[in-house]
């Protein structure tokens, strides 16, 4: 008779082991976008191959399906929401779609991902759209072979490649929710774009030294919640987070003496990356319920700290002495908050504001559904680009370069993650909105720098549940409801409402309703 | 028929693959010690000994065995110095080394070595002897073990310890050398006490920033030659070389602000040991012929740099107005250098002079090979340690926690390890005087801050071949003299005739003729 217990210890202990590869492969991606000397870097793209050759193999050796059929009639496995139900669950179904990939397929990919981001980048420098097509629509075909390979019943192709970034999400239902969103942004837009009050961006291009930027930015990372035990703040070029152990997460910022928003938004945001793999349940790290559960998910936190937080009223608040003691900048907190708000309608979505941000990624995610399902050639992709973003945006790209080649999302076969973003900024907001009905007066707290309870809230309704329910899941029981955008058009509407004098969150919804 | 070149690139290709995990283990270990946060550590130590348990299963796996097997009649591997001739025999030595410790005995020493550390750490901040006592009887006795398990024939237990650092090593001729070396040293200790002139500290105790040390530290690194497109050099507390790859070596320094040749010699030091990386042949790493040749001929180099270069009076000829540049310090060519070859006799090994130090290793030496040998007991160790501190060096340690406490090693299980310190005092003045014999005006070269001459000679008579020759070949073919006490005494009477006037090398050298 199966021990069913020491079944699972096995799969448990091969997983642990697998992370522990897997993470040192990632020590190695952190030191190469840190510090690697220029000339490491060949050798240091084999290391990255071998480990990540060996995790494949460990992901997929056939002891698993030995397991996992041992376990197949376990009742302790049962709830599909228990550690154990959700491990055996999870690491089942990607165990499955790994092996539905034929290896041709995954090798072809990989190959067509390396040439096709070298080719990107040099079409983007050419600004020459031509010369990227053929590589991306081999890359079109791939991910439409590999979609089709993956599909579950009832999923379509592209909704079988979104959920690898964002498990069990409906293309449908994201389009209607975005559909509303769109809406309310075009209009709110049209508010700011007609508002009498106007923003400049003076105070932001002033000279910050470096130095103090670097203080700031950890004193920011610190008082919110990141926890420097566990973690640290480093600088790169290009910011992201990464886990390297269950006590391990690095976090990465950038400084531009010229542009102070940069590290401090960009800190706050990877400091919400950091905090949510902080909270993630340390004994499963590397197992599904230590792991994260969406990349909405993972954005949502990045969001909600960045903006909901960050560029709240009462952040600058509590925050302009600091700024004032370590830059000996007079400005009022009103002054700093307004700036962190401009709204201006641009042409690149890395550096859009949040009144237009979506936008950008509504187009993108508009476009990449019809490129997969074959319903827009690659032939006509920049025009089609450049229509968009004037119906949509307001500003036509006067270039490719700064049009449809400005991403390098599609030539490294990322089809199905620009959504992602959007998703994050949505439940940030709702996740925030709930968090404030359930803790009273969190505007309080944040001017007078409490950051600790709503901290507290989103490890109770999100950190502490890893990987074992699905974003859709986590909204619902976090916050009562399903995912809508009411709460980030209310959020924007009151912080708009103060900089650009737009009709407030209320009577908006009044309006609406 | 066997193809003996296609069995020669498997094991090549093989241990390649090894070099990619033993150097993403070596990056997990200076993370660790630049900067891990302090919460890491557990999930760190568990990464490492996954990827070293992997490590040693590659070089102990049974094809390896085969492949040698396959290649016992191949006639091009019978230059034992030609890179393949090299690379079988000593992966062959390796792995029957590997294959004569018993797995168990190798397990007892893991587990006695983290023990023992432990236990040694408690009881020198104790400075209770007695309690570490245990573990280090303990030690020995596995070690002797290891010893015999390792012996070849004629070699005795203690040398085949040594052979693990300093391969083909004698310890009779060690002890030849050594005794030379301690008999001129001890009369040059003498002179330089009774000399008229004396040198304080006040220049290095002085205040310097720790940005200038920085500075200053990465600016003789860089003139010196080591090649910061193929390496960085970062702080730590315990400084030291790494190589994460053929083109990736890192050395770390420590920064005091009141203590100003802790980062200047440390930084040529670790330099010294990178350049001897940097230098070793790229297309071999990880195998024999791109592998440092022993410990001695590593602490060489080091020495070389930091002594031999670093402390000649040419040097601070050379780098005098940089100092003044960076630290506004007045001081002259002279009082720089003599300040910097300051002799005093002192109880620690770690903070000792050139003139001291290899006093301190000579006395470990002997009592390590009686500890092994069994001709000395530990409830002696104490007593005799401090008998000969006062009849070699002159001082008494007033306590074990500054005597025979002193040093982590014994209790890490390193037996055989310390003579390798002074080996690399001696192999690299013989190798400097070798070099000045051949360049001619070096110290010339090195007022004008020309040392790539200096680096290319060592580039081609040392690092060049890698581990194809022991330590004692390279030294006769570079030097054309076996190893010798004489050019690291006539290097030593030279700088201290300029500081302390005792006799030139030229008189001392009549004298003992």
């Amino acid at each position: 008779m199966t021990n069913h217990g020491e079944v699972f210890q096995a799969l448990r202990d091969h997983l642990h082991k697998t992370s522990l590869v897997s993470s040192a492969a990632e020590l190695l991606g952190w030191d190469e976008r840190t510090g690697m000397p220029p000339e490491g870097g060949e050798f240091r793209a084999e290391q990255v191959a071998y480990l990540s050759g060996l995790v494949h193999d460990m992901q997929t050796g056939p002891e698993i399906a030995t397991w996992l059929d041992q376990l197949s009639d376990w009742s302790e496995a049962d709830d599909p929401h228990s550690n154990i139900g959700a491990t055996v669950r999870l690491v089942r179904k990607d165990y499955e779609k790994q092996k539905r990939l034929p290896k041709s397929l995954v090798e072809a990919i990989a190959s067509a991902t390396v040439r096709g981001q070298g080719c990107w980048d040099a079409a983007r420098k050419a600004d020459d759209y031509r010369q990227f097509q053929p590589a991306l629509d081999e890359m079109i075909s791939l991910q439409r072979q590999a979609g089709e390979c993956l599909a579950e019943e009832g999923q379509t192709t592209y909704e079988a490649l979104l959920d690898q970034y964002e498990p069990d999400a409906k293309a449908d239902q994201l389009s209607s929710v975005f559909a509303s969103l769109r809406g309310e942004l075009v209009k709110l837009l049209d508010e700011i774009q007609g508002s009498a009050r106007q923003v400049d961006e003076t105070l932001l291009k002033k000279q910050y030294s470096v130095d103090g930027q670097w203080q700031i930015s950890r004193n920011l990372a610190e008082a919110i919640g990141f926890d420097f035990n566990r973690g640290r703040l480093d600088e790169t070029s290009h910011p992201f987070c990464t886990a390297l152990g269950p006590s391990d997460c690095r976090i990465l910022t950038r400084y531009d003496s010229s542009w102070l928003p940069g590290s401090i938004f960009g800190t706050l945001h990877e400091a919400g990356h950091g905090m949510y793999e902080q909270g993630l349940p340390q004994d499963w790290y590397g197992l599904p319920p230590g792991t994260y559960a969406s990349l909405g998910i993972h954005e949502s936190q990045s969001r909600l700290w960045e903006n909901l937080v960050g560029r709240s009223a009462e952040f600058w608040q509590c925050f302009t002495p600091l700024m004032q003691e370590t830059f000996g900048e007079k400005a009022t907190p009103e002054q700093w908050h307004a700036s962190f708000n401009r709204v201006t309608p641009s042409l690149i979505r890395v550096e859009a504001d949040e009144a237009t941000y979506n936008l950008h990624i509504i187009v993108r995610f508009e476009l990449e559904q019809a490129l997969i399902a074959g319903e827009l050639s690659t032939d006509d992709l920049p025009g089609v680009w450049n229509e968009r973003y004037e119906s949509v945006i307001g500003v036509r790209p006067p270039s490719d370069a700064d049009g449809v080649l400005q991403d390098v999302h599609w030539s490294a076969g990322l089809f199905g993650y620009f959504p992602t973003y959007t998703l994050g900024n949505l439940i940030g907001a709702q996740l925030y909105a709930a968090a404030e009905e359930s803790l009273g007066d969190l505007s309080g707290m944040i001017a007078r720098g409490e950051f600790q309870p709503l901290l507290d809230w989103l490890r109770k309704h999100v950190h502490a549940h890893g990987r074992k329910f699905s974003a859709d899941e986590l909204v619902q029981n976090a916050t009562g409801a399903p995912l809508s955008a009411e709460p980030l058009v209310a959020s924007l509407r009151e912080r708009y409402s103060l900089v650009y004098d737009v009709k407030s969150p209320a009577v908006s919804s009044n309006a609406t309703s």
